[in-house]
């Protein structure tokens, strides 16, 4: 039974929570249950990780080389543009993984434009709101049915 | 009932021409294939177009004012890094528009990390091969549903 | 009798075609027309010519070798950035320029800065609308007289 | 009765003055009584200023909030590239103006490739020589008569 | 009652520790101690953060979003150079701030001229020791009675 | 007695002179005013001084080492990005300054983060109006009493 | 029997067509001529391809996969320094090609110092007029018999 | 009798357990074992530190202010190129360090040639795998006997 | 009989006035009578002029067109490196100058690498102090017999 | 008759030595055999030398103004990305030369695409092996009987 | 018999030949006699060479192609940045080496930061003055024993 | 008695050899000739050096350490740009020099606006012939006599 990591960086244990009648009323909770119903329609295992903290999240990748996972979807937010530890930790596990960005990068500050996970990953999607997981998981599942 | 137009740019006519044992056998006409079984599925009308020429993508671009066209799929391919005018008739005509890669082009050489249409794209995927447009295309669906 | 080329670039077909309300009803022809009054009013000759296409616009000018043009007035559009042939073009049959832009470049995207043609013109009129093609027909007149 | 102010900035007082068989006998006084004859026949007031020193461009364009000016043409000369102080002088007192070179500035040292003005500026008209103030005229009755 | 957070970054718990006699012997507590008996005396609530863990520091910020705090002081030390993260957490809960720094970081190496959070902050007091914090208290006080 | 020196450069005197709904009607002589009353009550001389010239303000300076002033506060103005002439005068007579700056010039155009007094200065304040004067005399007072 | 390619890039169709007491009288159909005498010397096939348009080139190129081209000499021209599209089609393809230069664009405007074609390519000649042409056979039929 | 701390950053904790055919099988417990071995031969103390949390490092250095270090050699691992916490950690303390990497970082992606510590080092030993370990160990033997 | 103008930019008035016991006694006027008791050696006539004003020093530059100056020395100080006004006066009245710097501008600031005249210069001559001066009369002497 | 000199810099002389089952038997020896016999067929004096020394090849380069060279073919190797001396002696003896390189450095290290001999040579030839060679003589002699 | 070869480059031959109080007595001498007694106690042949000529350099490392060097340990000192033709040597006898630096060249001038070694050094050691050969000579032991 | 080292650099053997009737006759040795009559003159011993060889240069300067050389004055032509070797000498033996150049280094190509040399001299004379090397040995005698 495949596996899947989800895995969100900082600030977005925060989705949802304010401003609901600007952002909408959609909290990670609720972008992680619809993945899981997802895995369950796919009959794949579909853990899930967030993080603050960058060491929290390097932990929670090397544990991924014991725990089965096969692909990973992960939303770095701030750490995109600064950790290169996380970077590393991807690198030493060696497990395929997709970028995910809720917003479009590319219409905000320069020093979003540079990633630090792009060049690794298999694959990129950006600015496609919480759809963007969904997304991605879908093309996990192609991946790993490759 | 919702019209999306698929834009490819140039050399994606050769798609799956060559080398089959080791790009896959998936020809260009077989992406549009896939994608129009979607439409159907979905209910929404389908165009395809594609093209070597820079002018012939900006005129079908203009066209899509007159078309009933609601959402655009681009892959601009090498126009991505050069075109400042296919750009601006996006911009003339102001459909919303994805942008899709079929490789993933931050492993690439260093000029492809510079998109004249990412700024103005409501988001991207790129590296996810083929199955990168039925992404777009089921991303745009939702985003014509909002 | 002196000659004066009007060309025009990518996406000047689509001027005044769209939301009037907002940019004017005033549309290509329109402009031509007014300088075509003027034309008349100096006692010269004035072709006009628009293409989304670079290598008509690159053949257009090497027509006007041999078609009696003493001046060229060019907006390039999005071809300012990105066209080494047209300057190539301009270059090879020497004919002096005046380059136009409806908007003001400096106002917009970084890219717009730069242009292939400013080192190689005679002058150059930004950011005046319309107004700006019968200053540079103006300006023409004038050095034609010298 | 609209109100146009001319500001003409450093060295534009030798205009003329020197080698009168290369650039020619025009002196900036003709160029400012051709402006007045201009001003007369379109029924316009026009003030004309010109200084080496920054700071009285700097108070010349303060004065202007309170002589009734309504478009300012201004060719910086030097200072387009250095002075920030009346770019913001431009900004304080929100009077819209056209940016004027004599030379084209973009055949010359590259340092001349950037300026502080023409980013705030309704336009700007370089390399036309003494014309260039003509037409940046004809260009402010036409914003004025908008 | 009016409620100000002050967070101090990483290595500002060694404040005062070590060779008192050329760095004084004013601690981090000295100081918030100061910034209390200014609060009693404005009458306003002021809490204090230290932390050496950008998420301790992140999730501090996420907390302010329901502890009543209208205005932050903040000096993010060596975090300034380097957290998107605790950026994106400020921009989250849209609480305005003034970036405090204790030297002249303009005196220092040439990466600290780049700060993460100037853009957002309504001001930035930098070089003047630990009365900046002061002069930071007065300023938010003057905000927040606007 | 100790001497502080107010310095203001161009374009300041129209403080407050205009559009007072949106600006307010503080102008710079109700910010000497204050400071006045201040220096009154902290028992120091207090010197202001603007001009738009950068020469003025250059012999300013140096008139500085004659006249008792032992502190600095200097609001350059748009001279902070251009004036080596002050940065020079400022090293030559030797008394410590701060820099203050009325908006947050890091969120504003790119070439204000530069600055040519930074790296001299005791210290910076940006981005709190006309508090950032205030703020400023306290701070050179306790760099007097020091 | 092998087969060269010889393309050739916009503006090149007006080689010697003017001021040919400058320039000589040699044409782009003279030098074709000289390398079918050359291709007839050595045995081998040679198509000849001249175009403005870049997207003619691509699929040209395109064209080479089914008709027995085995190396290919290009002089891009403009395109140099602006076409993706076309490096993409010679990488698509996959035959060896010679990149070649009338002129010696080290010593023209800096932004011919950049090819996208040279990474690419077996090797470069540049600034040997159309003698470049010559040795770029010979070098071909070298390649083509090792 | 002297004091050697030995830090190591993230993911160092992998070391050596994975793919032990490929990398080996010495783990960073088998690294530091043999550094006490060496400690006990020279008669020094070794303290040991493994952390992925860069706050725990900087504590770790703090902490080193009382417990009698004399040295470190610090493998920063991917702090090396984005913490200047630690940086400023290690600046705090004051204690004499070297810098040691296992992989030659020259040879690997553009951002590993920048370091936030070499500035500060006694010196820097890179890509002489565990190796390098004992080498700055020897080095700091000879540097705290100086 | 040839006729030498010194010019010295802002601050120079006062050189030697201050801590005489660092910098020495040498006033700019010692500095002037020793280049007059040259000039009379030499039986040349010298003006000199110093001003802390850019449009003075533009202004004086004006004024040697008529008043017989065969050649210019200048220290432009602090202009050096933000003068396009000064650079754009000398190039019009077309006299060779030599340029001067007391300090070894090589040795100071990154920002004082940049000279606004030094390749309109005849030559330049840096960090050799008052002595500089001298030098420069001695090869404007040699010029001026060329 | 004409005289051809053929100059090969540093680590040329190891050309053929080593692997010879990789990069072929052939040496500078070779090379420069199979030269010398073009040399007797086109009637011209062939001259060859090599060094790893910059200055012997300076001096070689002086030498050729007094034994009759009338056109140099240089491989300066390594020195093309270092020597200004080798570049100001060939600009000295202002000698016409093409630049040959066995290797495309277009496909190596990025120093290796800036050259200190491109713009002041005749031509360049890259990337085609010891061939290269040949072909710069064809090209030599086929200037030299212009 | 293992040998191994040490290179050091110009101005090293000065080393502890002057202001002996402060660098120490030490010399290169001192330096190699040290290395030989290590050479003897591991049974290893140590050849070394200084020269402060680049092409004696280039030439003794194109001699341990045939003298049967393994191994070759280099401080290239100023030929760190700027020798081209000592790297390609080193390429080209493809012997491992280790790159060793006596000072610590990241405190020192920027240029210094960029070395044509380390990307293809076994690994670089630096700042730990003449223990740093040593420190290689183990190293290249531990790789020769690998 | 003063001694003073003049050394030339490469190429500069070829002074006046060629062309004489444009670039005059002065030899190297006329202008040595010249220093010798002035070191006469001044009472001081004059040793001079040319080399093309960086490395006879470095030796030479080796041996002012013992040769009773108390000022250098150094023209390194092209090794201004180049040579770290040089520079590193003059470090070494710690004697001052002045760097002369013939030529106005700062109207020549872009790459010889910067000197490895020129932040370490007292001093740089540039543009003014061989009139420079008085001007310098004036500066030193003034230099030596302080």
């Amino acid at each position: 039974m495949a596996t899947i990591l989800v895995i969100n960086g900082p600030n977005l244990n925060m989705l949802g929570r304010r401003e609901p009648e600007i952002y909408g009323t959609e909290t990670l909770s609720d972008v992680i249950e619809g993945l899981l119903e997802l895995a369950d329609e796919y009959n794949v295992r579909l853990f899930d990780f967030q993080s603050n903290a960058e060491h929290e999240i390097v932990e929670r990748i090397h544990q991924a080389m014991d725990d089965g996972t096969n692909y990973i979807i992960i939303n770095p937010a701030a750490f995109t543009h600064t950790s290169v530890a996380i970077r590393d930790a991807l690198a030493t596990i060696n497990v395929p993984f997709i970028e995910v960005h809720l917003s479009n990068i590319h219409k905000r500050e320069a020093f979003r434009s540079h990633s630090y996970f792009s060049d690794l990953a298999d694959g990129v999607i950006a600015g496609l709101g919480t759809k963007g997981y969904q997304l991605a998981f879908e093309a996990a599942i192609d991946k790993l049915e490759d």
